[in-house]
């Protein structure tokens, strides 16, 4: 008698695009994952909101649960594939019993653990169970392989990235089609580009997530959402989008982590970044990550962020390093070994970009730029432009600063009575 | 009593630049490397040609062995480190010895694995041993992993890349300072960017056999250097890189690895690529690689393909993934299940870029149309630049034809009489 390798079995939680994508991929490539793992994959048992709904798949080889909790604990699983999405509620309450019940645990929920990580990856590790979530940040990217595996040598020293796609859309195609941020909106809705909630995209909550998830592995530190500061992209106009373009910039969404003798530094915010760069060349949904080292330097890593195949391509490469007996620490080392990170209390120096609208007055200007000189603001450029009925456009680059002094400069701009309108500013990443 | 994990124990050979590099990461980040693996790294032994070099890092802490071999044998080492390189010799030798002595095997060398990949893999294998080589490709880009774990998922449909930093910079320097290949060759030498035996670096064989690495792990191939069709970059002319310029395209010493129903592709010849494509736009030594699945479509990485820091970075990457437990097989499958692949006798069909010289006489530019017509070439643009003395410059961009096809028409434009000089001919990716 010879001897099969025992087949790895998958219970999947959510039938979503990305659910049926992976079930797409284990029916598809059956020899393909034997030959690379040594093990058949197969899916025992499956579970959603809606038996019934027709999903272009035949499901009836697998078990279904009504529950996730049950499809956890069922005894004919070895990993649980929790697809369904959410911070809490069905999808932790499904983690936790699959790690209670000694499952190893599959996810793409970065809000899961963004909000939950420590606690969770304690629980699993405590169990010897292990939570990968490869599909969680960057859709298709292989990047907490690269941050976990491939960049392990190095201490790292920033980690930056556009991660939401719908932002990077909406932000591209505004620039493209000169239309505002409210008509790119509707129509990122209208595609199905949206999260159910559109404040997780457009407010930066999902980006911040993913930054969140990225800055514990690359740091050593306890997963710390609340430690993110976010501002979305609601407030970016074209008229910013235009006269950003002018000096050079294209504005994004990014991502940016490092650790400071000031404490741990997380920003998911709109920056200006060279529109010649990688990040600024960076088109529609596309998903790009920085990552630098001490030793590899810079090491950038480009694709499609979501999607069903990209995203569930991801997912597979979790179960198939589980198959093969990798067994790695949710965040690259133990959980009892993360530290607590302080959040840093400001941001580091950057040149900012300015917007103004200055009232027709004489003076107006030298009173904005004897502000900025008081406040030991230098200003690296400076452009107005053509009088608008009563107030002039001014676009002012400025040397680094500290976005602390820098609001108190638009704080005593308001005191000058030359303004019209709030001023905006833009952190400029210069990458 | 308490116990501690047992050290994992290197014993590296070859303390070159990279040598040196990962003796530099061992002891800078003992603490933060053991957090990750979750026991201590040490170094036990190493081994050089020079004993008495000064390599500005204290080895007296190591033992010292002047034969590499001697060093693979030692049993006080859990993982022998070759960083000697070539491809047959004290390299090949020690490695043997190595993995029959019950050592993993961690290298950077590309020519070794590329000729015999095969074999040493199932001597591994067959011996419980590992051969990871994240270093031998692209340098400090986790290539090896994104396409081994991250990619798993997928069917590979194609590889692309610009593996050999040193051709990139000399193509880039010839573009940026209008001079000839052979100036910019000095100026690589003299910087100290060229291997001992130049043609490994111009004639395309270093990136050549990079590409032949990665298309084992894409396809599932054995190893097959032989059937990488290489051309290198001596021949690029300063009038190619500003025709292609003015064209829209950048000439690279591209890799392109597919399966096709001919068999096995495998090319790292010049090509042109769109200007503005992320492979146009790499500058000086970078390297670039491009992975297509099936599900994650394209993903695109990017980074230093070079130098201490980066390449010991990779190095690294494979100790740790060691000393975590995880155990792959070399190329991603079992050796035994990878299968021979035929190499396929015509590139797939492609523009290309002709450039020739056409002698003042009437209708010699009707003679070439009719050649290329009469081989059923259809142009898709054509430009005639100023007479200068008796010939003038002609540009052609084909539509897709195969390299059969063009080189018996390039043989039949010889016979008009019409042209002065040979014409040069490359292909053209559009990616």
């Amino acid at each position: 008698m010879s001897s099969s390798p025992a087949p790895l079995r998958l219970g999947i939680a959510g039938l979503g695009t990305v659910g049926i994508g992976v079930v797409k991929i284990i029916r598809k490539h059956a020899a393909l994952l034997q030959a690379r793992t040594g093990r058949p994959l197969v899916i025992t048992a499956v579970s959603a909101r809606s038996k019934d709904k027709d999903r272009g798949v035949n499901l009836s080889d697998y078990a279904w649960e009504d529950d996730p909790v049950a499809l956890a604990k069922r005894d004919d699983i070895d990993i649980f594939v929790e697809l369904m999405g959410g911070s809490d509620g069905p999808a932790k309450d499904a983690t936790e019993a699959a790690i209670a019940s000694g499952k190893d645990v599959v996810t793409a929920n970065k809000a899961m653990l963004a909000l939950h990580g420590q606690p969770l990856a304690l629980a699993a590790e405590t169990a010897g169970r292990v939570i990968r979530f490869e599909a969680a940040v960057a859709g298709g990217i292989p990047v907490v392989k690269s941050l976990t595996e491939g960049l392990a040598g190095n201490e790292i020293t920033r980690v930056m990235g556009v991660m939401n796609g719908t932002c990077n859309y909406i932000l591209t195609r505004m620039e493209a089609t000169g239309q505002g941020y409210n008509a790119l909106f509707e129509e990122a809705d209208k595609l199905g580009y949206l999260e159910a909630d559109p404040n997780l995209d457009v407010g930066g909550i999902d980006a911040g997530h993913k930054l969140a998830l990225l800055a514990s592995i690359a740091f050593g530190t306890q997963v710390n959402f609340d430690g993110v500061a976010l501002e979305g992209i609601q407030r970016i106009s074209i008229d910013d989008i235009h006269r950003a373009a002018d000096m050079g910039f294209r504005i994004k969404l990014l991502g940016v982590a490092q650790m400071t003798g000031r404490g741990l530094e997380q920003r998911m915010t709109p920056c200006l970044v060279p529109a010649d760069s990688p990040l600024g060349q960076l088109e529609g949904g596309t998903n790009m990550v920085v990552l630098e080292g001490d030793s590899v330097d810079q090491i950038v890593l480009r694709g499609p962020g979501a999607g069903e195949g990209p995203t569930a391509s991801a997912v597979m490469s979790d179960v198939i390093e589980i198959a093969r007996g990798t067994r790695l620490s949710t965040f690259g080392q133990p959980a009892t070994t993360l530290q607590a990170a302080p959040p840093a209390q400001a941001a580091t120096p950057a040149p900012y970009y300015l917007r103004l609208h200055l009232a027709d007055k004489p003076g107006a200007l030298a009173k904005i730029a004897t502000v900025l000189g008081n406040e030991g603001i230098s200003i690296d450029r400076m452009r107005q432009y053509d009088h608008s009925e009563n107030s002039a456009p001014v676009l002012i680059v400025t040397h680094k600063t500290t976005r602390t002094t820098l609001d108190a400069a638009m704080a005593a701009f308001d005191k000058t009575g030359v303004l019209d309108g709030a001023p905006v500013a833009i952190r400029i990443e210069n990458i």
